[in-house]
């Protein structure tokens, strides 16, 4: 009898984001698969046995998960956020998809569970800079070249879109978040309303509103997700003191359509 | 004593998928004020008073939200999806930053709270076809001149990022759709794929993953969620004869670097 996988994401972090449907999954299961840090956010009382690997391991981990579903496992392979962006729902086709798939992965059911991203929970404890269209690019090189991110920067900045990036900083390119504040500075003023949102839904979370100029001394780090608002992007201080960000539904040039 | 404004969504619209903490808020909300056809998605269980309005009156709807908070409810504003994502969070913010806010809403609490879209629901039901850096574009013109929309269309069409188009028709709009298909054909082939949801995680839910040149004719309404893939997403036929769309995590011209 052949098992399934079940890919979940965890939502930020709080429990009270994790969706009722990957709660199930969880509970269900009977091996859970993932980056170790991510197994580790799973709540204690899921009995499942937790198989942890590195970060970057996305393709070895995929195929681990399907090898234990063909021996009729449960598995449920854990990512944070939502397991389809920049997570493991792409990871699994991936290897489904490949020239010669082993013949005993042929039974094993796939399902994909969305959940709620980084970027949205960034957003919701800023306000709403997610109001309007906006765009969702990663910053990593590991897996595309520098000038293609350069080019979807540029070409999301021209159309005016918010913009989440993740990926935004890591040691080994220290400069990439200044070159792409550099490119995104072709089309939008220094004063840009810009949203840092570091380990939201976790311990220690932080939410800081500041200016695309002053990005690049920000201290952002790999666990920060940037929200770079549009021309429109508004900075609201509330009557409590506390500063938001919001995206107004309207954009200019329709008022008298 | 003043009250609160919860902002909330109710994700796709299956009970699966709705956020513990958006739960709570509802358990816990005096009144819950939103779209109607939102509202009677809310579970039967919640006691609130449920004060429904029109599609199109956000500003009234959310004006009406601070009103009740001012007299010391605990309101609960009800999106469907995410409230910060073409939805009611912006609308809330938008009556707080107005020229004069009544005084009366000085003491409310504001908070929102993310939540599943229709865009990621209909993503994990298709596979992962928001795997890699994508776009959410709102077809819609009512709160922004067409010349945007053409304009980001091409721009991120251009730029090869995956695009999830929300509100694609209306009989108010019937032409936009293909015109929007005519601007994105300018830079995809004709054989693009593309995933079309509908009610996803509602009765009758469909998904279909089409071609590009197809999306005109597939009778796409706008209770349907249009995912146009990059240049690299794949279609992948599984061996239960399902088809899944995915986009890879690796861009072509990295492989050698």
């Amino acid at each position: 009898m052949s098992g399934s996988v079940t890919v979940i994401g965890l939502g930020p972090g709080d429990a009270g984001t994790l969706t009722p449907d990957a709660s199930s999954a969880l509970d269900g299961a009977t091996d859970l698969v993932g980056y170790s840090t991510y197994l580790d956010m799973v709540p204690d009382h899921v009995a499942a046995t937790r198989h942890g690997s590195d970060n970057r391991e996305e393709a070895a981990r995929a195929a681990a998960a399907l090898d234990l579903a063909a021996d009729g496992r449960r598995v449920v392979v854990v990512s944070s956020g939502d397991p389809g962006v920049f997570a493991m729902a792409a990871a699994v086709l991936e290897q489904l998809d490949a020239p010669e798939p082993p013949e005993r992965w042929s039974d094993v059911t796939v399902e994909v569970l969305p959940g709620v991203t980084a970027a949205q929970a960034t957003a919701a404890r800023a306000g709403a800079p997610l109001g309007h269209d906006f765009a969702v690019i990663s910053l990593s090189d590991n897996l595309k070249p520098w000038p293609v991110i350069e080019r979807r920067l540029d070409a999301v900045a021209a159309a005016d879109l918010v913009i989440a990036l993740y990926n935004p900083a890591s040691r080994a390119r220290p400069h990439q978040l200044s070159e792409a504040v550099d490119v995104l500075l072709r089309h939008r003023a220094p004063d840009t309303v810009v949203v840092l949102g570091r380990d939201v839904g976790r311990p220690g979370e932080t939410i800081r509103i500041v200016s695309l100029a002053e990005v690049p001394d920000a201290g952002v780090d790999m666990r920060t997700v940037v929200i770079v608002g549009s021309s429109q992007t508004r900075r609201l201080t509330t009557s409590d003191g506390s500063v938001r960000a919001y995206t107004p539904r309207r954009y200019p040039g329709v008022d008298e359509a």
